[in-house]
């Protein structure tokens, strides 16, 4: 038997990803970045080794990370130039060999890798391809599939014409990595979609076989993609687990599935209701209330806050705030008083800007999206969807209706679009 | 012995009730509508039955209404053109009988009715009318009074002449509906005290006896008079009453004469101080106080709101605010950190226009009164005594200083009007 | 032994003090004027009599104060013209007697007087002068020092050219005040520094004892001061010491060094933290959080405010407001949802205009400096630093840029200064 390779996609760019400035894969879920959980799902009796598709930027703290055995392998991919580019760069160390493709972004249950593998190991197929049932429209690749075959992998079709309810999930395998690495060359397109151009060329002679998956599947493709996927992690949490080196006041309320960090403190009356996790040296002031958020390391949540279905980084500092389903980058410092409305007048889906287009988020309750040392006055009030870049400052008492560039300095109320 | 017709007024609408727009007799307290507990405040066995004269907007409300004993007839006022309209339209039904004429709208202590029913029935009085001290100067009907019998209501004297210290309650006995029916038709009157005439030219001869009346006296003219009803029903608790199928956690507070229904919930440290009713499938969120207040049904009371004197409606969503000395009709939704102010900087007594009238509340503490669906923004702030039409939309961070009319929509700072 | 007189000097006026208007001297810490934890630190075993050096706005409250033994006499400073006008206001009453010249005002331990005292009951000394390190550059005198001998007092070098690093302490002993009085005649000085002008030049003939001392040192010369007086005062307290009288809420935790007068009640889930001082018929609302402060007293901390490091005078109304670093006179009311900024964005240390001049306070942490009876609306936001003037109202929602006048009324978003 011919152990695969697992080759992990992490050079990407992620250029919908404003005003979260951390590379998607480092960013911190549970303590530990996306790559690591990814990485550490893969079974090493199952795979050769481990290599990683790195870009200068990350390919440091990526290389600090453990596998559950050996090491991992980094190579760098110059640019950013999707996934096509990635195996190439990865050329001489995969020439030959089986591999499995996987985005190191994406978050999938480990019985996915374990169901590929197992199912490469028959030895029947070329190629196999994970699907998975899609609620409703999805933006990305979807199967073509008949007699349990998958004959296609179709880019963002139109909702109405997907071709079936599959989406393409990236826990590709290929028994001779060379079979997809000469698709691939001739391939004559300018767009990001060469991967999967090749894939279904490939795929012409007899198709591949498919693996069915229903359990859970997140990605991070626009910032609020964040909130889902830590939703994501904080649904695995099954127990509660507090570090014997925190101080958790006799008064304080904790409920439900939460993870309590070292040198953590939770105050008089604080209440966390699980699923929670709160990150090592952060503290949870006295009438604090969190719920089903994520809170990293160093971040003090002040008296009378309330935390709801959010994502709080590391080194925040917050006070008497309102923060419902948003995301804080870290380092970010919010004034009392000053709150994230949630939650449109007219119940509506909320919309955000991303390269000067308005996508529909699909999400009913989204807060803001606040980049990395932001900081927020008292008394202000950001509205649903807003974003703002890393460092800027927006003043106390101030409404934010637009997003706010990096850096800018926003003290005046800001103008409200006409509706 | 002749047992009278009670007839309960509903047919009239309330013109300076703006912005509530809820039916006055309709309006609930406790749980049930107000001229619920009139109907079911009377003794079935001192009366032959009850009639009420309702509208075509409340009839169908009123008819689902139980009494005591046996059930309520309903006859319907085409035109809300006062009480001797209302007996006009019940003359087919009363003819010839004896009657009680009672304000469904009014609330005293059912031990009134049975002073007056038991007055009545010594036989020798033609009429029988009640009269309350009223501490203050009252804008309604006053009695003159003679040797202890009523000689005649004086409506709205100017304060200083008033013809005694008793103020009309319309709780009013006739041996004989004719009588009146008759005097009713000799008035030639434009305004709308067609009644008080025609009584008073009944009691020419002979005048009515009188029944001194020490009790509880509500009556709802002005929107703001919500708030006092409010406290006339909640004085009447008199002790902790917890639905068995309430969940109150074990670190909140509930304390005194408090009532709480239904699959209601109470979280961590909220505290419930008494006298106060908080309506079934209700939650009243952690850290929240509810101090002397009404709570409806479907209501959330969300972390660290404060709900002091007030009365709150159905379907509300609060959540760390301030609401004090307030009215929220129903279905009205409330950002974090948006506060009724309910006191004036120079603690004088609280205006509120009423038809462009500028009308002293003679409140000393009174925040905001809002209509059915109105919404208010996050960090918002409602100056005292302002009122907010149904559906109206207040913007997030708006300092609003003026009534602001139904459906619409204010997103910008109002123009304080110079002092 | 000639057991000096002790002259505590309280006729100055503060004119760096706006917007504080009670005398320095008559400042209450721990529920007594710091005049009189001073004169109550006066062994008067060691001293003949005390004397103080009052005005005409200040001698009836300071003659109510008693000393430990006996009665102190008062005179009257016409003109708030310096110590040397104090002294010679004073001569029929110290003339050729020993003397203990001593700010009312400041802030010693004990101790200091004991060891200057007992210096001098060793005889040798004509005069006796202490000194502390100050570990940053004070804005006062300094002393010039050889040989444990004071040579000279200096006031107020530049940074870099401080004589020594001891500064000046007014704990001063002369055995007989004639000599100082003589020499304060001959300095011919228009500014205010005559006192020390006259000292230097007793001490060119053989100068002072000196008194080297390291324990506590306060003093107010600027009105943010008062929150270092103020901690001072607060680390002075050693245990927690709770009236009988006071009535605290089981719910409610109350940690460390703090003491409750008479009547305070202390409400479900406050949390106090000391050190900290409650004055009598002072009430701590529920989910209130006190933390290193001193509240007066007849003042409401209402419901989920947080008071921290801060200063808060007599008859006070607070409600759901955060007090950070913070000074209120006196008979102030914030509105719900009121906060201080206690801090700048970019973590400077924040400053403060005195007379049109900007002074740096040296403080990264400072809120507000209210005075006597000024009033903030509901959502109102102070920003570090900023003074309000008595009487002075701001308006709901304003956010306060500039110090705000005497009896001002600002009801408009005050422009922000350009950066």
């Amino acid at each position: 038997m011919n152990k695969p390779v697992a080759i992990v996609l992490a050079g990407g760019v992620g250029k919908r990803f404003w005003p979260i400035e951390t590379d998607k894969s480092l960013l911190p879920f549970l303590g530990r970045p996306l790559i690591e959980h990814t990485i550490q799902s893969l079974n090493h009796e199952k795979i050769e080794r481990i290599l990683v598709v790195a870009n200068e930027a990350n390919k440091k703290d990526i290389g600090r990370i453990k596998p559950r055995s050996g090491r991992i392998t980094i190579v760098v991919q110059e640019k950013p130039m999707g996934m096509a580019d990635a195996l190439r760069t990865a050329k001489k160390e995969i020439g030959g060999k089986a591999i499995l493709v996987i985005n190191g972004a994406d978050r999938v249950d480990q019985s996915l890798y374990h169901d590929v593998l197992t199912k490469s190991e028959m030895g029947s197929e070329r190629v196999i391809i994970p699907g998975r049932e899609h609620g409703q429209h999805f933006q990305g690749g979807y199967l073509r599939v008949r007699n349990e075959r998958v004959l296609e992998i179709v880019e963002k079709p139109e909702a109405g014409s997907e071709p079936s309810t599959l989406v393409n999930l990236v826990v590709h395998y290929f028994r001779n990595a060379d079979d997809l690495l000469t698709e691939i060359e001739k391939v004559k397109s300018e767009t990001d979609d060469v991967y999967e151009h090749a894939v279904s060329r490939l795929l012409e002679n007899g198709g591949a076989g498919l693996v069915r998956y229903e359990g859970p599947f997140g990605f991070v493709k626009y910032p609020w993609d964040i909130l889902e996927m830590a939703r994501l992690f904080l649904s695995s949490l099954k127990e509660k687990r507090v570090s014997k080196k925190a101080v958790i006041h006799p008064k304080a309320t904790i409920e439900g599935p939460v993870v309590i960090g070292d040198n953590v403190s939770v105050l008089e009356q604080a209440v966390i209701k699980g699923p929670a996790y709160i990150g090592n040296s952060s503290s949870i002031g006295t009438n604090c209330l969190v719920l089903e958020s994520i809170i990293g390391e160093n971040t003090v949540v002040g008296f009378s806050s309330e935390i709801t279905r959010s994502y709080i980084g590391d080194g925040c500092w917050l006070h008497q705030n309102y923060i419902g389903d948003t995301i804080l980058e870290g380092e970010n410092y919010f004034g009392a008083g000053a709150v994230t409305a949630n939650f449109r007048f007219d119940a509506g889906a909320i919309a955000s800007k991303v390269a000067s287009e308005n996508v529909n988020t699909g999400r009913k309750k989204l807060g803001a999206i606040v980049g990395r040392g932001a900081r927020v006055g008292v008394n202000a009030s950001l509205m649903p969807g807003i974003k703002i870049g890393g460092k800027a400052l927006v003043g106390p008492g101030v409404t934010v209706y637009r997003d706010v560039p990096r850096e800018a300095k926003l003290f005046e109320r800001q103008e409200r679009p006409q509706p």
